[in-house]
């Protein structure tokens, strides 16, 4: 990779170099290190909010204004301020996927009205959690869910998740595929529906919701599989009947690789306008990475620069137990420098490492790094979704702290 | 698979079943899944004590006797109960790889001189933490290591963590791989010892040991190459002159999958002693999985079963959050029934999954399991290692309790 590809993909107004220093949210994020210590991940609620504004923008300028909801999935991020600042905001409600995020949610100030609630396997004990939460959303995605939810809650209204046996994800991963091909735990498949419809109606419970699941972190190429899909799951809502909502799970995607393009949303919009515009539905959108990912940085120390055999590594004070992501799907979080000194730095490859003792903890294999000899830090992008809500204490290397960036 | 092959390669006279039960440590799987609630871990004090001693009489057996050291290394499983066991045992030294893990191992009663420390990436906070640790046996795995222990604790003895740029591992498994064809941050290559001795001795340090670690999870038809390995870290021996010590990292493997034969220990042991029989070195050893790996379960309860296209799935209570490693590492926890019923039960195959929100959170893709109507648990087989220690709260779905079973 040449360093100018390097450096320029992820640029925006609110993260960049301003006269050669990395700025965050406004703020010099080595004065962020300084003040914070490390490891530490920091949020910011300026652009946490942008990414809401502008989906909002794209769905209305389309016609949809008033006729979608966004529901935040939290389990990308559940950092109990960062809950609060979107129940306040009002752009969004919450998709929850066990009882105790529901419990979480409510904590921060949600009402379960706000929680559209999918999930799987779930026991009699969750089951007996959720019931005490009168008006949250239930999509049941089994058969037995549907059963163990008539009993619990007759006479309520559910949504079914339904599995439409087409997914799309990034091309390049197929850990991220949640239907296609394979069958999957997920939903009820159009083989199994007319027994869940039963299964609804001698239980009492009106169908009023279809949501389906499409994959996660689609990008405009993947657009035109999401229309096909879509088009796919009209015959489960027509089969129901009683639908009023859809709601189609699954994340709109963020770059996170030099070479990938933003999501256009003009065009997701209107493939959405295409098929819902004119049907009576509601729709509900579960965004969850393409709210926070982009929002947050990971700060972490230089530990050391020592070349081992041909390579330059680059040592930092937190490993991938922190943030688990790239080492579950190959999704690499780029280090960047917190200055950039001289008008012509020279940048070489290094290998971007953590603290623990596993072969897979490497952050960034080729990361396009300046002379570090005067750094202190490093900065992570990309590192505000699925990090610290899937941290582990692995090696006790497990501390870190989080902050939301607020205005002054 | 065929079924016979599914319920015969793990069984072994301390799990097994009896009478139709399940049985381990001697006790009904099914009594403790109901006294103990689910997910629970459940380890054999008895079944770790066995492969300690099965290890001591190997080695003992091939003329090692007073030659060597056994050090658990902690990061598989770190249950506090269980380390103070393992201190009890005497059998056994710890092998740590962050200074909370230190603070730790001598909460339950390790002292230092007990501990060998190999760690990565370290930073002055730790390593201000380590200095606070007299007796601690240090393994520096770098060059900017060696200078900053010298700074803190000049005239000490070291380890030096070499890399001999050869590894094994499961041959299937290019994620285990901690030493091999690509450059990794572990250890002081030979292209760099020089140096290192160099620094060693500018601080004063007196390096009386050399670490390497070969890879994990290595069975005997790997042996051949773990000799040829040793073999290879005679040239770094020499080259210190000072050496006393020798530390084989990495870990002897632990039968995972059918087909998998138990490592020959005999063979394993007659490796050690054809290298290092007629050298005045003392020999360090570093097995996690092999100690507790087999020595553990995972019960959870069955939340349904359901055919979902032609696939019968079986959900349980717990997800790949609470025990990650087969899904960083497609090594699966065999699921088993806790009682099989009548003289020729039918088994079909099923697909166990967890409860968490993933398409990655598959436990085992064709399990041989019974009619599970009657069933109200499962149990999931090698759980002992990399799990509880590597558990996050994702989807805040991390809840567990863990066990030690002890005689009566």
């Amino acid at each position: 990779m040449n360093s100018r590809d390097y450096y320029t993909w992820w640029q925006r107004a609110d993260l960049c170099y301003q006269h050669n220093q990395l700025i965050f949210h406004g703020r010099s994020v080595q004065q962020l290190a300084n003040q914070f210590g490390t490891p530490a991940f920091v949020y910011s609620a300026a652009r946490v909010r942008d990414n809401l504004v502008r989906l909002h923008t794209a769905l209305n300028a389309v016609g949809l204004a008033g006729r979608f909801t966004l529901h935040y999935a939290m389990k990308a991020n559940r950092f109990a301020p960062l809950l609060t600042l979107l129940k306040q905001s009002g752009l969004c409600g919450i998709d929850a996927c066990s009882p105790f995020e529901v419990e979480h949610a409510v904590s921060c100030g949600f009402v379960p009205e706000d929680i559209s609630f999918t999930a799987t396997s779930l026991s009699w004990r969750d089951l007996d959690m959720l019931a005490r939460y009168d008006g949250l959303c239930m999509d049941c995605d089994s058969i037995h869910a549907i059963r163990r939810w008539g009993t619990l809650k007759p006479g309520t209204a559910i949504g079914l998740r339904v599995n439409p046996a087409m997914g799309i994800g990034r091309v390049d991963n197929d850990k991220l595929h949640y239907a296609g091909e394979v069958t999957t735990k997920f939903g009820i498949y159009e083989e199994q529906f007319a027994e869940a419809l039963d299964t609804a109606r001698q239980h009492g419970l009106r169908v009023t919701k279809i949501h389906f699941h499409t994959g996660c972190g689609y990008l405009t190429p993947q657009l035109d599989q999401l229309e096909r899909i879509i088009g796919h799951c009209f015959a489960f809502i027509e089969a129901a009947g009683t639908v009023e909502r859809v709601n189609i799970g699954g994340g709109l995607g963020v770059p996170h690789l030099p070479g990938d393009q933003p999501l256009d949303l003009d065009q997701w919009a209107a493939v959405l306008h295409r098929q819902f515009g004119g049907r009576d539905l509601h729709l509900e959108v579960e965004p969850g990475d393409y709210i926070v990912k982009d929002a947050g940085l990971l700060l972490l120390e230089k530990t050391f620069v020592e070349k081992k055999q041909a390579t330059t590594f680059v040592g930092v004070d937190g490993g991938f137990n922190i943030a688990p992501e790239p080492a579950y799907y190959n999704l690499p979080f780029q280090p960047l420098p917190l200055h950039l000194d001289g008008d012509h730095p020279t940048f070489t490859p290094m290998t971007v490492v953590g603290n623990i003792n596993e072969a897979l903890d490497v952050w960034y294999a080729e990361a396009m790094l300046p002379d570090l000899a005067d750094h202190s830090h490093l900065a992570l992008i990309n590192a505000g979704a699925y990090s610290a809500a899937m941290a582990s204490n692995h090696c006790m290397r497990g501390s870190f702290r989080e902050f939301l960036l607020m205005e002054a």
